[in-house]
């Protein structure tokens, strides 16, 4: 059956019980019982929870075949952890392991030949970029993995969906009793905000850390009353692709020229004013906006409430000059994020959960004004699709575009209408991560189209001389210069499936054809 | 049956399935799923959590008869909140109420007629005092009492022995989202972590505060995504009763004595080392002990690493002046410890599970070298009560007392050998709190008395000319002065189960025939 998306959900997955997305708000009010870990107690006192070697505790854990077993992504393209992990797993000759991960890509190419073999035979992810990327496109895991959105894996575990037996959780430091945190040590990564649901809902918890400190590793992330075995190992990261150094703002003419459009729209619409909520994400253009929106807020006497989401520096130089009264972090992009987190009395860690989980009593994201995303894709329904590219192939992540598209007031997307002669806008997408329904504005270089079903934007912002077009228009001049693509010939193999935040499937992605 | 403690439970109660205390540690390594809530998702954006008044709340909650609700004292003697709530209950009509509170007392004496008339037919709490204690014990309450420790509370919160239909937690300061705090407003009780456990596991929770602040109320004990409602009241609480301003250090010589001699138990014994950890209680005696160990730790030349509990301003004093490199704060007994723990970078708040679960991956307690607490009276087997007094009425409140006990390593009771011609040190107690296994010192202005299960901690004592008696000389010298008090009789009727922290029932209390 076609979804309300307007893709094909294969009748096998759905006789599995899995239902195909039906609208953003389909779970408003949906009551249900929240999953809970299965614990052991430690009464006694004085118990010794660091172990002496990653073999030890995998020896302790009962690890077995089947499991499921969890990792973060905040150490980032200079993760250690995971493939350390996994390669003492793969030494024991455990097999047919579900990760649930936050998200995998650069770092874990070597779990590629663990793919092969049969040691991973399941895998929930944001991003499967790069090498396991392409394993997972190519057709080589043997179930087809879950893309899920940031919210939308915390739903996952905490619905029950996903029932965690093991969470690895790297850390940046630690004590004795098992308080984690983002901060110290040589492999800061400034929070620890997707790791917070493993933790809680995970029967068994592992930290692991390269740096342990004397007494109370206070405050902690993640708290020892959670945690079964503390692990140190030499080295949980590489510094220098934990967190990039300051982020260069671009100087590109034409992402330049985006960002005003982005920064006009915010600054032109009603939620504008004292106290506005914000989001941004870490794309050129996107990044470009704060520099503009500086401009606007001073113009109108305003200082933004809050912002939030993966915070970068430019997002960290405007709460240092007073533009914003206090930032919620779930991420720290680069190295004056992870500082500010750790040394800025108004730069707050937040959870995942907090951040984005659509099925709790109310994420910040439902109490956004604007976030500005990107896109790999969009259609002229404003389907966006970020996750598979123009290729067929796995390269993307959904990240927390579904989830701040859907509780943002005002959604932009931000993207340029062509990549090397490759449309952006398009009648037809690879496939669809956010829907349109959740998507308000669409900035690109040759103008703003605003969703129809935002007549309240469209109107506020044609008072304002900025260059509105229909999306269809857009589509149209796109398809003029690149022309219209070869259609992808794909086998009936579906890879991977793309979840939508509240659990439905917006989509599948198929496997291309050699 | 007789418990391991030697007290006679009822047959009748163990066949509902509880079970007599079997020993401190019986439920190490027990291996269980915790209780969830059941929530509502609220997907939608930007709902409107705050609510016109505590009446069209509760309406909103469809509270109905045979509910649990919950409550916390951060508020202490001050507490608004709890009374202010049961009134619009009371007034809407609706009956047997369970109330699941963190402790009751002074400030609750409104709740009497209530009890009599029906609303509440069901108590769990840690002191249930003054008029409400005196109420339960003339057996005017439908059900027996539970008198649970701070940690039994969250342990039978999070295995769902007590499931908490709407948890009521006053706050001094919340956001419009529901992220609440001890911090900011008139009426700052310093932390909230009590209420951790019911914002965590009940299925509706509202927020109460005369306080709600613009923008992001960070950092927050509660947080947003586990609130349903928030709700503006008049005041929360009478600030002049929420915290005491400095308590006055005792001058009574013999509170002194005692609290020198506990200085040197604490001294002289092996575990009084760089980075050992504390707790004492907020009496006369075990208060004035901090003022003694300052003198042992410069001699020593030693740091406490963390010092934890209820904190009062002497705990404050240390932190201020370097003895003390961290605070664990679970409740701010005083102004000072208040402002310490909202303005002191290395005093943090800690929830209610990390201080004292007794079935959790290892809560604090678990690693408290030290902790000095008082007795209303101790048997010659060590075991303590300190909840019901020599006249079979209830007084007093476990609190963290069979939970600090049961976890530090040395476990010291300061008591004065005799209160007003009645014996503390008697051969029978009326009733046991903390059995005496997990008890390793008495200290009294009679002497000093070492558990014999303790022979290490005896042999470190006896070299230092310290006091040492056998408890059972203490208890004769005790009983040639009071002479032996003549026997409480009771009627049949149990109006109070003393759980001891892992669920097993340690005693019950009768009611006292008049």
């Amino acid at each position: 059956m076609k979804n309300k998306v307007g893709r094909e959900i294969p009748d096998e997955l759905l006789k599995t019980g899995l239902e195909p997305f039906q609208g953003q708000y389909y779970r408003e009010n949906y009551e249900y019982t929240k999953a809970a870990p299965t614990v052991m107690a430690y009464v006694k006192p004085n118990r010794n929870k660091v172990m002496p070697s990653l073999k030890a505790t995998i020896e302790a854990l009962h690890l077995h075949d089947g499991m499921t077993i969890s990792f973060h992504h905040h150490f980032r393209n200079g993760d250690y952890v995971c493939v350390q992990v996994m390669k003492v797993i793969h030494e024991l000759g455990i097999k047919s392991l579900f990760i649930c991960a936050s998200s995998l890509g650069k770092a874990h190419a070597e779990l590629v030949p663990m793919i092969e073999d049969g040691t991973i035979t399941g895998i929930s992810s944001s991003g499967v970029r790069d090498e396991i990327g392409k394993a997972i496109s190519e057709g080589r895991l043997k179930t087809p993995a879950w893309i899920r959105s940031h919210g939308g894996r915390v739903r996952a575990i905490e619905t029950g969906e996903v029932k965690i037996d093991v969470a690895f959780i790297g850390a940046a430091s630690s004590d004795i009793y098992g308080n984690a945190s983002g901060k110290g040590g040589n492999s800061e990564c400034g929070v620890l905000s997707y790791a917070d649901v493993d933790a809680k809902y995970a029967n068994q918890v592992v930290v692991i850390t390269d740096n342990i400190v004397e007494g109370v590793n206070m405050p902690a992330s993640i708290k020892g009353i959670d945690v079964d075995y503390v692990v140190k190992v030499d080295q949980v990261g590489d510094p220098k692709k934990i967190a990039s150094g300051a982020i260069r703002m671009t100087k590109d003419p034409r992402e330049l020229k985006m960002a005003e459009y982005c920064a006009e729209v915010v600054a032109k619409t009603e939620w504008f004013k004292d106290g506005f909520s914000f989001q941004t994400g870490a794309g050129g253009a996107s990044l470009a906006v704060t520099q503009f929106l500086q401009k606007y807020m001073d113009e109108a006497g305003i200082k933004m409430g809050w912002g939030m989401g993966g915070i970068t520096e430019p997002m960290v130089d405007m709460l240092h000059k007073g533009y914003i009264r206090a930032l919620l972090d779930d991420q720290a992009f680069d190295i004056p994020a992870v500082q500010s987190v750790h040394t800025d009395p108004t730069h707050y860690e937040i959870s995942c959960s907090e951040y984005a989980n659509p099925l709790n009593k109310g994420a910040y994201v439902n109490y956004l004004d604007y976030v500005i995303l990107g896109a790999l894709e969009i259609d002229t329904n404003f389907n966006v699709n970020v996750v598979q590219g123009s290729d067929g192939l796995i390269q993307g992540a959904p990240g927390g575009h579904p989830d701040t598209a859907a509780g943002a007031k005002c959604t932009i997307i931000v993207a340029p209408l062509l990549r090397s002669r490759l449309a952006t806008v398009k009648r037809e997408i690879t496939s669809v991560t956010t829907p349109g329904e959740s998507v308000d504005v669409l900035v690109t270089d040759y103008g703003i189209a605003v969703n129809p079903n935002r007549p309240d934007i469209l109107a506020q912002l044609k008072a304002c001389n900025l260059p509105i077009r229909s999306i269809e228009e857009l589509a149209d001049i796109a398809e003029s210069i690149c022309g219209k693509p070869a259609p992808i010939e794909y086998t009936d193999k579906v890879i991977a499936l793309v979840e939508y935040r509240d659990g439905t499937i917006i989509d599948v992605i198929r496997q291309v054809k050699k």
